[in-house]
């Protein structure tokens, strides 16, 4: 069974493919029992309209894109991707939209895909993630024409609606939960450095710190991966002055961090708490289970799809503050060592 | 600066319309030295025949498909999915074909989909995972005439080309090496039944065991998610005759199991051996890390596109064996408890 086209409903029906066509584009030309017998003929058949043939009639592709720029190495384990796009997928569910998804290698790769993305019209609209200073995506998208909606917070990216939550409320809590504990030491293990969101959550970090008084903190930058979540675990916990509190920018090096510790004989947390950021199944799996902070991260796919339908349908949408993270806390964190 | 039409193309060459498409579609009509002066401009305004068009001329949508048909929260934390995404997209690089992703709730969503995608001309072919016994995918897309290629054995999948480990290879290997540390009361703690995967494995599990006088070995059941793997866990470790080895079909249920261990205070390896399958990053940054079983993954998404191509080439391509799996030992298994 072959895709069913005009010319076997036509058959099926016994009609000509002009009156079939005359049906299905609801026009005038064919009487209306007529019309009704043909629609059923054409939906018992299977036949739907082909998306080349509508995307050269009203004009749309009907898909959204998504280009990831990070190592499918950290992809696999990180589970923020996998929930966004299970949020993409849940607005996206019951439309004929699809999401076309790209990993890819450097921002390079990134910038090219959406400008053949765009050129070939294979999506309507694009989601953009992990942004950073002075992006080049930003400048590209605009240019381009391409209708784009950004994933994170609103500094930085004048002109593209924004679905984000405010970070820095969730930092604030957790060095004030950390504080309370009697930690003093502490270091934020970030992601990388050019990155909006890490810069965000890192300055928060400093206001705060200081806000409370706390005059040991520090702040390294990582890969992301539970490789680099390790290796800073293991030369922090080796330090002359070792950190009491660890705060993640992911859940895999929390993860890495606490079997470091185990590894070294540092009990969690009796000498050292662990945070993770964000929350996912694993950080509830582990043994002692980990203190996290959680972010509704299927629901910045739907926002960001409802923007990006709103963009598609000429209007200007304003950008979404999501609500705040909040901090779960469980085994990994205690009273800071005497 | 939108996208650059022919009408764009005329106007910056000073030509008609009709002699920009008669150029473009290397069709005669135009002289040598105009054709070479419309391409270049067409070139230097970054046009490129939109995949609409070019679907209706020459019949390719530029897209292959992949649903997967697993609860988000399990993807989220499950590297296989990702590794195999990266596999494909580093076959598709440089090639002009996109991969559209779906995730889906159940199967006649899943097939749903794919009556969609072929309709609308949304994809040339489609990667079938996760295969059933009897599956419906398998007729549907002989039925529609949807190129297709299956991730997994080429049992009960006649007419489609599969590309595949033989997994049998690896359980021998595994249980070999825990009948040689002493273990007798061996659990495999298994994927969904329904799987054809799955009771590949079973079966090589249950054929190995009898050959190797094991008679004391069980296979249970999971939907994969880490919860079951530490339910179950749980359950075994307080039974009469507690296993003291378990085999986990994958990661995330290992990494649970140990968790529980640790809360029962039950020392890994000492008392309990802990086997993963497949192997990943979490595998190796947990404490202690876990021995696991290694596949190809990316290796299968590069081979699965490849014969995929074959297929849209007009070929009928073998089945593809990949590289055996392997076992690496690490430090959650060794010598039963006396």
């Amino acid at each position: 069974m072959k895709r069913p086209t005009i010319a076997d409903i036509a058959r099926t029906a016994g009609v000509s493919k002009g009156a079939v066509s005359y049906a299905l584009n609801g026009r005038p030309g064919v009487s209306e029992p007529t019309r009704r017998r043909i629609m059923a003929i054409a939906e018992e058949l299977g036949w739907a309209p082909s998306s080349a043939a509508r995307a050269l009639s009203d004009g749309r592709a009907g898909a959204i894109g998504l280009v990831v720029d990070r190592p499918a190495r950290v992809l696999g384990v990180e589970p923020f991707f996998m929930q966004l796009i299970s949020g993409i997928q849940a607005a996206l569910a019951g439309s004929p939209t699809a999401l076309l998804l790209q990993v890819s290698d450097h921002q390079e790769a990134e910038l090219a895909t959406y400008r053949r993305w765009w050129a070939e019209r294979r999506v309507d609209g694009t989601l953009l993630v992990d942004l950073q200073e002075r992006d080049r995506r930003v400048d590209l998208v605009q240019e381009l024409g391409l209708p784009a909606v950004v994933l994170g917070g609103p500094a930085g990216v004048a002109g593209l609606p924004c679905v984000w939550t405010d970070d820095g409320v969730a930092v604030a809590e957790v060095l004030e939960y950390l504080s309370t504990l009697g930690h003093r030491r502490i270091v934020r293990v970030a992601g990388p450095e050019e990155f909006l969101h890490t810069q965000a959550r890192s300055a928060a970090f400093t206001e705060c710190a200081a806000r409370l008084g706390l005059d040991q903190t520090r702040i390294v930058h990582t890969d992301y991966s539970g490789e680099a979540g390790a290796r800073v675990a293991r030369r922090l916990l080796a330090s002359a002055e070792a950190p009491t509190a660890l705060l993640f920018d992911n859940d895999l090096m929390a993860v890495a961090a606490v079997a470091v510790a185990q590894e070294l004989g540092i009990a969690v947390p009796g000498q050292l708490s662990v945070v993770a950021w964000d929350d996912s199944v694993l950080c509830r799996l582990v043994h002692p289970a980990l203190t996290a902070v959680r972010r509704p991260i299927a629901e910045y796919g739907v926002a960001a799809v409802t923007l990006l339908q709103q963009v598609l349908a000429g209007q200007r949408p304003d950008s979404v503050r999501t609500a705040d993270p909040i901090l779960v806390p469980r085994a990994s964190t205690g009273p800071a060592p005497r």
